[in-house]
């Protein structure tokens, strides 16, 4: 296929020109400065640019190409969740849903589970790899925990959430076969024996990141130098900041080389203003844009969101939503149309943080797709719209609409 | 007086060249792009200046000419505490030993206290303001209550902490009398009545800050329209940052419009990170650098100082100092040297923060004098070096060692 846009945002700067891609890949990116006009796209193509002139050519001139979104940290979408099912069919649910909110590739994260279910999931990971199934593209496995603090265990399960240990991670380590799907360790580093788990990860090159955690400036300083780069979901499930004391959240704001990840931008869990102030103090380069979506759709078990005030419920007929105030709602979570708006997309929630705070377009590729994929070390396929990377880009108006998902190399289509 | 420099620090640019003072104020300020001789200063001052070359000339050729401290924070300082004595002749030892420290001008700083206390401390400020002794510049009264938050009192007394009155903000504004020495009040804008007195206090031109606070971001975002347009000691006694409620620590942050004045930089009360965050988020264009230094050698009663783990004490001979490992140390409370080092001095503080943050010189020039001039609204003749200002000067050397402090036009001599 060959695009052709006005407006192609490479890593550092826009071009009007023509993406070739071939197969999976983008193979050749041409500038060009003359404004053209449709109907001689395809001679400009052949006579100019000496491509093969019977490869599609995609005119989306006035709109927008960005690279497609990266999120690295989500445990469900849609009909899908990862977190409850924990099977390879809710990674295939996933994938397929995806790329209609704008995400190319994810990692599937789990959450503090007994050490076999996330044996388990690890096996699941590895099998919807294998199966390479069409959609978003799975990159490996984010592990949120089971290493984390509960002090600040936010919605995960206190009597799963253990001390650092050895044996567990290598054996995790080694169910990941050759694929070599661990890509990321969320881990409250100030818990005992975390160093050694640390110097593990680093050496094989899992990302290690801050979160659920009660650790001290003085610690975090410390387990830097052992591998962690970055924050969980910061300000949630970690010791905030106080003047006298800076916490995991005011360590986050402070150490400008590492890496705020930040969950869906409802403005509920996390004030746009408190966003706001992060990225003015990180900026860009230093955030990294997530969902943390659960697939709360398919919940197995009665669900309190006390920040949203809803308790989800399962029910014979889907899923119940159970308001606060007395409101009950009934879906059928089969249906993707049905579930899609109980969690804040990740479109979604990109939209939010243009509308709460001053970015350009280049920053949101940052937060979305370059930092992202630099964090979990996938830059080389991913992450920026450049030759011999993935063909995973997204097609977007001025008001950041989706028009086309373009997943390794083709219009995304879900039927 | 002629001074000459090469490093003379204008508000946007440095200068090489010369200053001219007569009687307290700047005249004129030329600039010299060719490096001269010392000997042939008064040569040049005459034939090329046109100067009167029988004015004193001083030669800084090497050192840096920079603007005096403005300090709109401090309660009481070595010798003197206008605080606790609540005398005309605290203000004078104050305004002896602070140019010493780099502090050419200050308000002097009340604290909740009864009405009649305060009304004594007016008339204190009133009767030294006449007096005009040689000395730092008494600029007028910064109000640091009564009207704060019992809840985030610190160490103000509880009993004295009320509510908003506007009678008695009348009382306190006519025993200024026609000085207008009232010029910064310190408020806790979430308390009732508090918009009436903020409108007044706006009319009248006094500024008013946020301090001893529990408000929520929307009140302070609401009572910016009244006059808010800073934060006292920034951090310390107020309601903290939480990521859903900004509290006044995260609205300080967020508002870029209004100014974070800062405490002195012990690194204890407030961290040096944490400054570093909020100088980051903040800029140099809207910190305010303080002592809020107490006089604490004066004390009338024992003193317990939580954050440095002593408890000053009266005593016979003058104060004793009881640390928390039980060591005690008697001091001679009325020589200055004694107690110069009790609390960490206004150039102390501006050291450790060159040390703990990437600062520049006008980084510095900017948070020292150019915006607490600007707050208090006295830039007109304070807070730079330009012509018709005062001339209010410190000469540095380039480790911020004060060499000289020119007070009003002369070099400052205390004795």
């Amino acid at each position: 296929m060959i695009i052709y846009s006005k407006n192609i945002y490479l890593e550092n700067n826009k071009i009007c020109g023509f993406i070739k891609v071939d197969k999976e890949k983008i193979v050749d990116i041409k500038e060009c400065n003359r404004d053209l006009d449709c109907d001689y796209l395809k001679e400009y193509v052949s006579s100019e640019l000496k491509w093969d002139s019977n490869d599609e050519i995609f005119d989306y001139s006035n709109l927008n190409i960005i690279p497609g979104f990266i999120d690295i940290h989500i445990h469900g979408w849609g009909t899908g969740s990862f977190w409850l099912e924990k099977s390879k069919e809710s990674i295939l649910e996933m994938k397929k849903y995806l790329p209609i909110e704008g995400v190319t590739s994810f990692l599937a994260t789990s959450g503090a589970d007994t050490k076999d279910e996330i044996l388990g999931q690890i096996d699941a990971v590895n099998e919807a790899y294998e199966e390479n199934q069409i959609g978003a593209d799975l990159l490996g496995i984010h592990l949120e925990g089971p290493f984390i603090n509960k002090e600040f265990k936010g919605m995960q399960n206190e009597e799963n959430c253990i001390l650092p240990n050895i044996d567990i991670m290598k054996s995790f380590y080694e169910r990941q076969g050759k694929q070599g799907l661990i890509k990321l360790m969320t881990m409250a580093p100030e818990l005992e024996n975390s160093k050694e788990v640390a110097e593990f990860c680093k050496e094989k090159g899992i990302q290690l990141s801050v979160g659920h955690s009660a650790a001290t400036f003085e610690q975090i300083k410390e387990m830097k130098e052992h591998g962690f780069s970055g924050f969980t979901h910061t300000f949630s499930g970690m010791k905030g900041m106080h003047h006298r004391e800076l916490g995991v959240a005011g360590s986050a704001l402070y150490f400008d080389d590492m890496y705020c990840e930040f969950a869906k931008q409802t403005g509920l869990t996390v004030k746009h203003e408190i966003f706001d102030i992060a990225l003015r103090i990180k900026t860009s380069d230093k955030i990294i844009l997530t969902t943390d979506c659960c697939g709360l759709a398919k919940t197995n078990k009665p669900w309190n969101h006390y920040v949203r005030r809803i308790t989800i419920i399962p029910h014979e007929k889907g899923v119940m939503i159970k308001h606060y105030d007395g409101r009950e709602e009934i879906i059928d979570n089969s249906n993707y149309e049905n579930v899609r708006d109980i969690e804040m997309s990740y479109i979604n929630s990109v939209k939010n943080v243009i509308k709460h705070s001053k970015v350009t377009i280049f920053d949101v590729i940052k937060m979305t797709s370059a930092n992202p994929a630099k964090y979990i070390n996938v830059f080389d396929k991913k992450g920026s719209i450049d030759i011999n990377k993935d063909a995973d880009l997204l097609v977007i108006d001025n008001d950041f609409n989706i028009i086309d998902t373009i997943v390794r190399g083709k219009v995304y289509d879900i039927k």
